[in-house]
């Protein structure tokens, strides 16, 4: 079966996004991003071993996020800078691998890639660039997160997770900034255990018999 | 677990929607809507059978279809109709089904619900769109349909198939007008059986030990 990397935070989307691949009998290889500003993918690296799936993490180039915290100074909110990194992260990896995934939901609006850019990069480096989630809606996601993971939740600016932003928000600090000017409060979480009791059929293989 | 209502034509889409639903856990019935124009809702029920999955005929108003075919004839091209069609199969199964799922995807452009048209639906209805396939562009499609699936294929005049063009396509020749004329010539398949030999253990407790 093909291989497909999937961009991995330890949250509920890119976990779940890794689920449903692996359901569909793909080869899952979980993929932290770092910008080696803080060691945050060692989260990440718990969460892939909860579900027991390989994980390693991709140092990229510092510059990609320098140029990210820039757009987001200059604009006072974090969207376009959020949409110019994973861009770059998505951009970069298909240099490296044949089909990437991530973890988008349909109620997600950024960093969403527009239709013309995926088929621009799908196209240009040869590859296959699947958002599993992105027909998905909220209350869908849910529950089906609800169904199969456990939660660890909090404000954004405790909870230790593996995504872009905690970076961001160290190098806004650097800066002599504060993050919290830029990014809206909002609710992060992390997938810190399994449902066993709830896996299905479908699962139990993979997982083993509950 | 919660069911899941998939409309379902016997093609390749909603069948590939059908098993990516049915991995994740759900409880997929499969939904065949028809409007008593011609009876071709009988292919999608021996595809059913292969699928090993419920299955039901839905008798929607042929005013429905009608109204399609009026926007066709005016428009010379298919788009529109199709469009309007699908999404007031949507709202009709929305007054009966709690969650409704299709087989669109990335790279179709019709039928094809805008972001705020879904989301209209959901709250208005209460009710959950799930788009499964909507995150996957035509290579990663064909691939897992061809991991998965036996086709038969050809071109849409002659394929028997169960999808809305199937009816549209007999309503324009009574209206005594030629549908070759408003078609494009493509080509349309119908799964005919699976890929024992293929299905991996994900798939294995549902269809038995291969």
């Amino acid at each position: 079966m093909k291989k497909v990397y999937v961009l991995f935070s330890g949250g509920k989307d890119s976990s779940l996004s890794a689920l449903l691949l692996k359901n569909l009998g793909y080869d899952v290889e979980l993929v932290t991003v770092n910008f080696k500003i803080l060691d945050t993918y060692r989260y990440a690296q718990e969460t892939a071993d909860i579900l027991k799936m390989p994980h390693h993490v991709e140092f990229l180039d510092r510059e990609i996020v320098e140029r990210a915290v820039e757009i987001i100074l200059r604009d006072g909110y974090p969207a376009r800078g959020i949409q110019y990194l994973h861009r770059r992260v998505i951009e970069t990896l298909a240099d490296k691998y044949k089909v990437i995934a991530d973890g988008i939901r349909r109620d997600d609006r950024v960093p969403r890639l527009s239709h013309s850019e995926i088929q621009s990069i799908e196209m240009k480096k040869n590859i296959e660039y699947i958002n599993p989630l992105i027909g998905f809606g909220h209350r869908t996601v849910k529950y089906l997160v609800d169904r199969y993971f456990i939660l660890s939740q909090g404000e954004s600016e405790h909870i230790l997770k593996s995504d872009y932003e905690s970076e961001i928000r160290a190098l806004i600090r650097a800066k002599g900034k504060d993050p919290r000017d830029y990014f809206p409060k909002h609710t992060q979480s992390r997938v810190i255990g399994l449902k066993k009791g709830e896996i299905t059929w479908a699962l139990q293989d993979h997982w083993g018999k509950s």
